[in-house]
Order: structure tokens, then sequence, then C-alpha cells
């Protein structure tokens, strides 16, 4: 059972970044050391933060960010020259990331992470850099808004498999569960990351039967987790619910217990208060309602001001397929060259970049983050002023090397825990309350002398 | 160099039809012959038509869907029952899919993909078909939609690799392809499709060297292909354009020609009649103008709405992560099993299906397509009544055998010829002018009967 990264070689990359590289190697230049900053533009979601994800899965992808015999000749049918592509068969990528560990809330035109190596390796990776990083950041910040709006005790379930963005499907579900899903659908995931997979059955199963409540009867039957019948293959209110709390009273009498509904059509703003009505009234207050169809963070809030409230949202289209911003705008600048700090002037001033290899720091103020802080790499620790500076970029690996397997659970918890310390920050939808990225008076400094330098 | 499709197994599916097909293996009826029917429920990019694509991925994609020995290992610890497990292993999907040819325009609610198998199978296998059918035919009509934005001669270069959602990316450069991109920027897709790949340099580049004309002339030196430059990484009209045309003058004297510009931020409705007069007035009138940045089919066609026009639009993020739709509904339904036709009523009357084995026909009238059929497969080919009926889905295949290798020139000439034939139809933005698809009388009486049915 191959992991998916096993199908990445050199060639997933954009045609331009073979053509510089090997415009460098023919002036000599390919292997000046190089440093690039990767930050991203916009809130995805109309938001105000994401959700850093997807370094293990680059870790393991870069491994296999090589040029083989058969992508050489693919290179060689293209046109590259010979020396060059024996070159890159003979020079595996080694570039050095260093990032703040998946979890980490981040912020808008802050470059939180770093890439260094020969200039043409790290133009080589770009593509494959951005690709992970960009979507992965983009779930597990979809996934957090999601649980966002749910009430204490309520469930996020991912069903997106089927919805996700074709071969997107081996990672949305890791970072979907990184941002806030509490299971999963998609097995593949899941046994391959390690968080739970679940799910409860289809209209197919009801429609294999004769009859709805035989087709629940046998579900139960043979079914050994946490039983949920689908209601709404026929009629929910007159045929499914009423069959489910038969199977359901069936299920007691040898001891089972039913644990939940499944409405997966209709109006829920009806069907929800009604279904509830119906199981507390046959004394099945305990059996869950799971909704799914299409939801997202605006519809299970609207669900959520409603006086009766569902217990488990199942999700999909609009988690794994991001859904109102379905590409994080990430983008890998190059900051340093050789030791000479070069930036991107631009006509749009929201475009010119940071010059110079940076150090990213977090400040804190009794313990609640209270803006970032950028500086440039030589100028070390900020000094004392009261407030606490931690570095964020605390994750650093080699491309090749072994990046420690990331425990998902941490991953996760560390989500929720800096959603807590950002509390008040991430609650407001007041414009004004963009997280504070100050920069240092050096990194001000040098930006001037840069512009004001006519190239 | 492996294929992508290689990371595939049979874990690559959804929970709950590994739930179910183990509980019709528990009743002895996973082999009950199944036969379900693939269709979407709304258009996508508000919209009225899609092209399917993505077949000859699923073709490849589920020779692997298979459980092999680390897989099985995975199902025993998720707690499946080993002689399930057993049967998984030592039956390989064996399931036949019908389908139109990959580039045909299809239509909402309309059955145009039959699965068959043994029930189980075709369950387990649902996940994967739905996952690789959805996408690829979600970007080949955006790719579509952003080609009918152009005029006649304009090109559109997929740049959008690095924005694609994860590994979509093996495929959403296939799939744009086929709707109509003439040029991709993803190396991997095109070495392994055969479409061309292309590309121009990035801001890096100019970055890497002391002065802009510089950068351009060494990047002129090398290229091989059709350069063009990035004029935009200080200043397009007082540095980047005047440098393009310094370098212009310096390739005509070593008898070479520069191909176009690029301008990739800014305000084109401004920058690009001033970039023509530029270019023209230093006799440089055959030098194109390529404009990338978050472009879509709308701004595309606002552009083009202005006098003086881009030749070239490179087009990435809004294309490859199907901005504004970013999934397709597609569903599979099941329609027949063990030779009794079955279908879901609903509470929603438009998700109730049609039940039974069926054809699909394409209704042409003087070479002009005016309608699609749906019959019952018994009723063979409908009587003659002055049109032509053609059978829609031609081409068949089973899990695990070879697919023919599809020329993907064939695929997207094919879009480009229906798109000419539907082309009244396509261009309409009148909601009244949907696509009429009808459905044969027995087929009706088949479905009135059945919902007349208490189940």
């Amino acid at each position: 059972m191959n992991h998916p990264t096993a199908a990445i070689n050199g060639l997933y990359t954009d045609f331009y970044e073979l053509s510089m590289a090997q415009a460098l190697f023919m002036e000599g230049r390919h292997e000046e050391p190089a440093c690039f900053d990767y930050f991203f533009r916009n809130y995805p979601f109309s938001g105000n933060y994401v959700i850093f994800a997807g370094l293990q899965t680059l870790g393991q992808a870069l491994k296999y960010f090589l040029y083989d015999e058969d992508s050489c000749k693919a290179l060689h049918e293209l046109g590259f020259d010979p020396a060059f592509i024996a070159w890159l068969s003979n020079h595996p990528p080694s570039i050095t990331i260093e990032a703040p560990p998946e979890g980490t809330i981040v912020f808008a035109q802050t470059p939180y992470v770093q890439v260094r190596g020969p200039f043409a390796h790290v133009l080589l990776a770009e593509t494959l850099i951005l690709n992970i990083l960009n979507f992965e950041s983009l779930i597990a910040t979809k996934a957090s808004r999601m649980k966002d709006a749910l009430l204490p005790g309520q469930v996020l379930l991912d069903f997106g498999l089927r919805r996700a963005q074709g071969f997107a499907g081996f990672h949305a579900s890791r970072a979907a569960y990184i941002g806030g899903c509490d299971s999963s659908s998609n097995v593949w995931s899941a046994v391959q990351y390690g968080h739970p997979a679940g799910g409860t059955h289809a209209h197919a199963w009801v429609q294999a039967f004769e009859a709805e409540d035989e087709a629940f009867r046998t579900f139960a039957k043979h079914f050994t987790g946490k039983t949920v019948l689908l209601v709404d293959t026929h009629d929910s209110l007159r045929e499914g619910i009423p069959n489910a709390i038969k199977i359901a009273r069936e299920m007691e009498a040898s001891g089972k217990q039913l644990f939940g509904i499944r409405l997966d059509s209709g109006d829920f703003t009806r069907l929800i208060p009604q279904a509830r009505q119906l199981l507390d009234d046959a004394g099945l207050r305990h059996v869950k309602i799971v909704v799914s169809d299409n939801l997202d963070e605006h519809r299970i809030r609207a669900l959520n001001a409603l006086p009766v409230k569902a217990d488990i949202f199942g999700v999909g289209t609009k988690l794994l397929a991001a859904d109102g911003s379905p590409a994080l705008n990430g983008v890998l600048k190059l900051a340093e060259l050789n030791g000479r700090p070069v930036m991107k002037r631009s006509d749009n001033p929201e475009k010119i970049t940071l010059p110079g290899e940076k150090q990213l720091w977090r400040i804190s103020d009794d313990g609640v983050p209270v803006g970032d802080y950028v500086s440039l790499s030589w100028e070390g620790r900020p000094p004392e002023d009261g407030r606490k500076y931690a570095a964020l970029r605390t994750e650093s690996f080699q491309s090749g090397s072994s990046l420690p397997r990331t425990d998902l659970d941490v991953v996760r918890s560390r989500v929720q825990t800096q959603k807590e310390l950002f509390r008040t920050f991430l609650n407001t939808s007041n414009e004004q309350a963009a997280y504070p990225v100050t920069i240092s008076n050096n990194l001000k400094d040098l930006q001037h002398e840069l512009l004001q330098k006519k190239q």
C-alpha cells in the first residue's frame, strides 16, 4: 500500500521552474544560496485567520521529488539540455524548511515559512510547496470555521471524499480532522494518518430491501459501531422515523441501543423539531439527530439559532472542496540570494515583499497573543519590553530527511488551544480587528533602501 | 515514474461503503447484480452544460482499487470481519462502466453513466467513481467557459498547479486541456497525457539580477521556446516594458524574436492599451501581450469588451480550483438490483430517481442535437419519428481491463465540435432554455408504479 506522496516526482512542477533552473545552470548560478518566504495574501472565507497545515505531507512528498530515469527521459523529450538533466538527476533537492508546527494560527502577509537552499532547487520545489501548504491550510481553516459554528457537545463528521477535488481527497480529510472534524468517512486517510473513521449507510441500502424496516433491522444486526439509520429514502416523518423507532425498540429488546437517525434532505427547520418530538415521544431522548445535505458554517449557525437543535452535522462538499474560497493564495517570494537581500517593488503596493532572511516572533502579554513581529535574522531575539517573544518557526527539516511523524491529535489540540487564546480576536467580525503584525526598524530601513534603489 | 493512480487502493472509499458491503456479505447478498446511474443534479458556475471528463483516469484508477495485504491488515484493525476481508482480497472489483466518450456535452438529471456489477463491488467503488468523474468534468467545464470568453485567435494558458487543491493537480490540467486550454504549466500532466507544456519566468528570476534588463537578456539567451518577459516586477510601464523593448531589439540583432510580454498585476484596463501603444510605437506589433492575475471567464469577457485586447490569458487559481462552484454534485444511485427496478422516492421531488436499467439517446434533427431521451434498456432503439437517435453511452469497459489510451487532442476537438453544434443553446442566458431531456412512456409508467407502492 503506497503512500500517495509516492506518486510525486520531480515533474510535479511548473514548466517555467525548469526553464529558469536550466538558465541558471547555464549561467553557473544554480547553486547560489537562496532564501524564500512563504505567506498568503488574503484571508479565505471572508475570515481573519488561517490554520497552518500540510507540513508533514510536504516533508513526505519532498522525499519523492526526484528526477529518476523516466522523468529525465521525459525532460529530454521536452527539449531540456542533457547537462542540466544530468545535474538534476545527480543532485536531489537539498532544501531546508522552517515553519511553525502544524495547527498554528497564522496571519496574512506574514512570512511564516522560510525555504532555503540552492536557488534552482527551491525554484523547482516551489510549485509542490505551494500546492500542499495552500491546500491543507485552506481545508483545516474551513473545518475550523465549521467547528466554530457548533454548540458544546455537537459533533462534526467529514463525509466529503466523493466531492473532494480528485486526488485532493488523499489529504483533504487529514486537514479537516486537524481543523476540527471529529471523524471522517475517508478510510484511506484515517488508516494513513490515524484519525477515526466512521459513517452510517446510504439510500442504496434501503432500496436494496422490499421494506424500509427490514433494511434498518438488517443493518442494525450486522453493524458493530454506533448505529445511525438514514430515514429519508422515502418519507422521513411518516415512514423513516417510525421505522427507526420500531427498530430501536427491537434493538433494546436484545440489549442494544440505536445511536441516531440521519436526515439527508428536506427542510431541516421543520424536520429537526418534528423528528425530535417523535423520538422523545417514543422515549428515545438518547437517540441523536444527524443532519447532512450541503451544510456549511453558515447553515449550521442558522440551524443552531433555532430552538430545537440537531446533535451531529455531516459535512461534505462544502468542506472538502472549500466552498467560498477554493484556493488559498499562498506565494513563495525570493528574499535573499547569495547573501544579497532582494525585494519585489511592484506597481501594486500590497505586492511589495519583505527583503532579507527573517525571523518571526509571536508576542504575548500575560499568555495572550497580541501580535506577530518580523525582524531580520541577524537581529536575534527582540529586546525585552515586558512582553514575551516566542519564535514561531520552531519546526525545521531538510528535504529527503525523515520528518518525525505528526500525531494528528496533538495538532488538532493545538488548533483548539490556540483558538481559545485568540478567542476575542477570532470572534470579532469587525474589519478593524486585524491581528497586528509589525516589522522591525532594521527591516523597515532595508525595505526603504531597496525601494529607493533604481534597479 | 509511477502513474498517480498507482497510489489508489481499496481503502480510497467511504467507511459506510465497507460497512454496507460487509453487511451484504453477512446476508449472502454481496454478489447480487446491481445497476447504478451516475448523474449530476445542478449545473456548476450558473451555467447550462457540463463537459464529461475523467473516464480514462477512472479506468486507470480502478486497476489499482484492490485490497492488498496492507489494506486488509488495516481493515482488520478497523474491526472488519475476517471472512469479509478474505472475500475482498480474493475478489477484485469486477464492474462494468458504460459512458459517453470524454468530451461529450452532458446535462443535469440525466443518467449518462451506468455502473453494473456485484452490489458490494459497486458500493465500494462508488466513492472513487464520483471523486474522479465529478472533478475532471468540473474542471473541463470551467476551462470551456473560459474558452467561451475568448475572441478568435486568443490563447488560454493553464498556470494553476500551485493553487490546485493538493494532488488534484495530477488531473486538473488534463481536464483543463480537454475543456479548452491551449497549453499548461503542469509538466507532470503534460508528460503523462501528452498535451503541450509551456511557461514564462517568475519574479524571482528578475530579482536574481541587479538590473531588470540583464535578467531579461539572460533569460532570452538561454530560453529556447517562445520568449515571454514578465514586465511587472518593479514598474511595468516605466521599467519593465522599456527593458523588454530593449531586449527585443537586441534579440532581433541576433536573428531572434521576442514573443511576448506578461503583465501579472495592476489595472489591466489601463495597462493593456498603454503596453500595446509602447510596443507598437517601438515597431513591435508582433509582440503579444500576456495577462495573468486571478482571471476567470468574467474578467476575460470584461477585458475583451475594451477596445484594445490582450492576446493571451494565463489562468490559474480560478480555473484549477473551480472558483464559483468548487464541486460538481454528481451522485451514483441504485436503479436495479437482482433484476428488480428500484427508486428513491424522497421528500424532495427533485431527488426522486429513475428506476430500472436504462439506455440514453441523443436526438438530432438535421445534425443538430435537439434533446436527450431516456428509455428502459429492454425497449431497444426508439421508434422512427423523423429525427435521429444516437446511443450516447458508446464507451464501455470493465474494471481491471485496459481502457484504450485516450488521445487528448481527439477529446479536445470533440468538445469544440459539440460546442459548435450546441451553439445556440449554450449561448443563451435564458433560464427557460434548459436542454430538453425526455423519458419514455414505459419509464414513466415504471416510475409511477413504484411511487404508488408503499414499501
